[in-house]
């Protein structure tokens, strides 16, 4: 029988190059706090980003909290309203207040109109998404952030190697925040990382991550955010594959281009032509006729061995997070994206595995049920932040 | 020249060991997101403990952040106001509101007058600190969150290998968080565990430390706060070493108060007799007519390349934490309180060489400077949380 066709496989080194890294901080007798290898990870990732301001800490989500914190973030941010729960869990981790705004219908990403109209003088920053590695509006978005006068935070978590314009995708916005969990495209086991670009922002990571303990006594903002020496070692020796990883990466959509051109029901997602290369990950967006919902059809993958994800929909779906108005294409998005598997080991057989599956789905279902009996339960628009668990455990 | 006497040497398990661990991690495949070693390694930590109720997550303070979050608590939370910073930043983090109350002068745990005291209609919680592994005033305590009808958390951060009247000091309260960061007696590099007494909590942790995904949703409570499979299974090489480094460190404490016996102006800090082995930590108590206070006795030890820490002043203050009343014995104690170094692997020699320094130190100061002239800078009294950088970083 086939073997599972798991949605991302984590890069993963040598066994005696991991042996090594190990065996390295083993024996420096240093395994966290702020080591060596933790500070030589930073430098390595600052150089591959030309950034002279970068600070790395415990995961993506303790990126955008520990940004929200240095940047003293306590009013309301401005969050997309369909994105991964880490990004308005991480605003509301940081003390400060998520409102959820419309993303719009093509790329995924924030609607800079649904912005505008959702600033008020309680807005303290705007906290855009790369939807999978995808750019936001970034011209429209630093537009008004500068009009508000309120920091531009992109949350950068899947878009290590891609670039825009000439530039690496992370140097955009005042400050810029990355995942590098397991299955990102450079990882360092569990870890996360901020740079700042318009703002500098490390010294203040630094401080953050390791209980704000400093000079006029330990800040509110502050946690238990460190990245391990163990972790940071990995990442060394993850970061050293991460380009042959890009160019497998490329492979992969490519057959996966190819072969999606003869299901006919769905449309690969959109990628803003300025950025490349587009290696985060494989979102379809099912068409108006596509004969299943996100969720059906992650489930008859699931049964074919073939594990996808609808990220904006069911277990995704925040159970709480105020809205500043409505929020329709968010609505008809939760319903209609579907991630692929997408990673640099794929081969041309997996991908026609996919493709295959896909087709046959498609044939099962016929004659096609129209995506409106599949509505997405809305958004609770309720207040922010502690609904949830109900009844002590 | 000595070598540095450093405050904790993490207990380092064999090379080879630990080469296993991580080769069998990353031959697996499963790096994070709960896999099979972090299982392992909470059915270990359950078995020793008796306890059919433990997660594990990234740290101790996201246990007691984890623990919040499962207990939905947003009102006020009663904290010491002498304690490690995670322990008001983990109840800031978890959207609660910390309100620091006085400690008392023996056992330096929250005192249960001073509690009491505090308890307003908004409180929902107390969350008192096995301070130094030297249990809080528990049967106190327990009738007073009984009476406000409200859980009673135990932060045992340092407690394990600790008992009390028979049982794990880590199986009392509602529930109990413990740290098993490098510094503690059995760790996991980084990471920690809630424990659920009174209240089953093991699975919402486990939902809330994944983003709190799952039926109805994302958890607003939810982040990442995951232990990686890394973590684990280097968790579990050392818990196996964790009897003999009890062994050790009995022996170590041994030494330490047969020598400090000499040195007349500072005193063991105190244990619970019901409670033992006391092997988290070697606190001093500098007495009212020590030559120095605990600031300078920290900076004098370092210059003879000795590492001691005073855990409840300077750069550990908390820069804002809103109080119920006054603190004056945490006050007194900031200034007098010092760890001294306290691991496993100290020899007679390095403690005899502490011995010597304090009292090379004792001499040098002499006559004795009152200690009224080094009175702590007092615990701002302002608002709850987000005090901190002034200005955009």
């Amino acid at each position: 029988m086939a073997d599972d066709i798991v949605l991302v496989k984590p890069v993963m080194p040598a066994a005696d190059q991991v042996a090594r890294a190990v065996r390295t901080v083993f024996d420096s007798g240093v395994i966290t706090n702020d080591g060596p290898r933790v500070r030589a990870f930073e430098q390595q990732l600052s150089a591959r980003l030309g950034s002279d301001d970068l600070a790395v800490c415990a995961s993506g989500t303790t990126a955008i909290q520990l940004a929200c914190g240095a940047l003293r973030l306590t009013g309301e941010v401005i969050v997309p309203a369909a994105a991964f729960p880490a990004v308005w869990q991480a605003v509301l981790r940081a003390g400060a207040k998520p409102v959820g705004v419309d993303i719009e219908p093509r790329y995924l990403t924030l609607d800079p109109r649904a912005v505008e109209a959702a600033i008020t003088p309680a807005t303290c920053a705007i906290l855009a998404v790369h939807t999978f590695g995808c750019p936001a509006d970034i011209d429209e978005l630093t537009r008004i952030a500068a009009r508000a006068d309120v920091p531009l935070v992109f949350d950068a978590a899947t878009c290590w190697g891609i670039g825009y314009r000439g530039r690496p995708l992370l140097s955009y916005g005042d400050v810029a925040t990355l995942s590098l969990h397991a299955m990102k495209l450079t990882h360092s086991v569990e870890g996360g990382a901020v740079v700042g670009n318009g703002l500098r922002v490390a010294d203040w990571i630094r401080r953050l991550r390791n209980f704000g303990i400093g000079g006029e006594g330990a800040l509110a903002q502050g946690t238990n955010a460190r990245m391990s020496e163990l972790h940071a070692a990995i990442g060394e020796v993850v970061l050293a594959e991460s380009d042959a990883e890009i160019t497998r990466r490329v492979q992969v959509r490519r057959w996966y281009e190819d072969g999606l051109h003869t299901v006919d029901w769905l449309t690969v997602g959109a990628f803003r032509p300025e950025a490349g290369p587009n290696v985060a990950a494989m979102p379809i967006m099912l068409n108006a006729d596509a004969p299943v919902d996100a969720t059906t059809l992650c489930q008859e993958l699931h049964q074919r061995r073939i594990h996808a994800r609808a990220y904006f929909t069911g277990y995704y779906r925040p159970s709480s997070l105020r809205l500043a108005g409505a929020i329709p294409v968010a609505h008809d998005i939760a319903n209609r994206l579907v991630c692929l598997p997408f990673w640099g080991r794929l081969t041309e057989q997996h991908i026609a595995r996919v493709i295959d599956a896909l087709t046959e789905i498609g044939r099962h279902h016929a004659p096609a049920v129209h995506l409106a009996g599949h509505a997405a339960a809305p958004v609770s628009p309720g207040a922010v932040g502690l609904g949830g668990p109900r009844g002590r455990p």
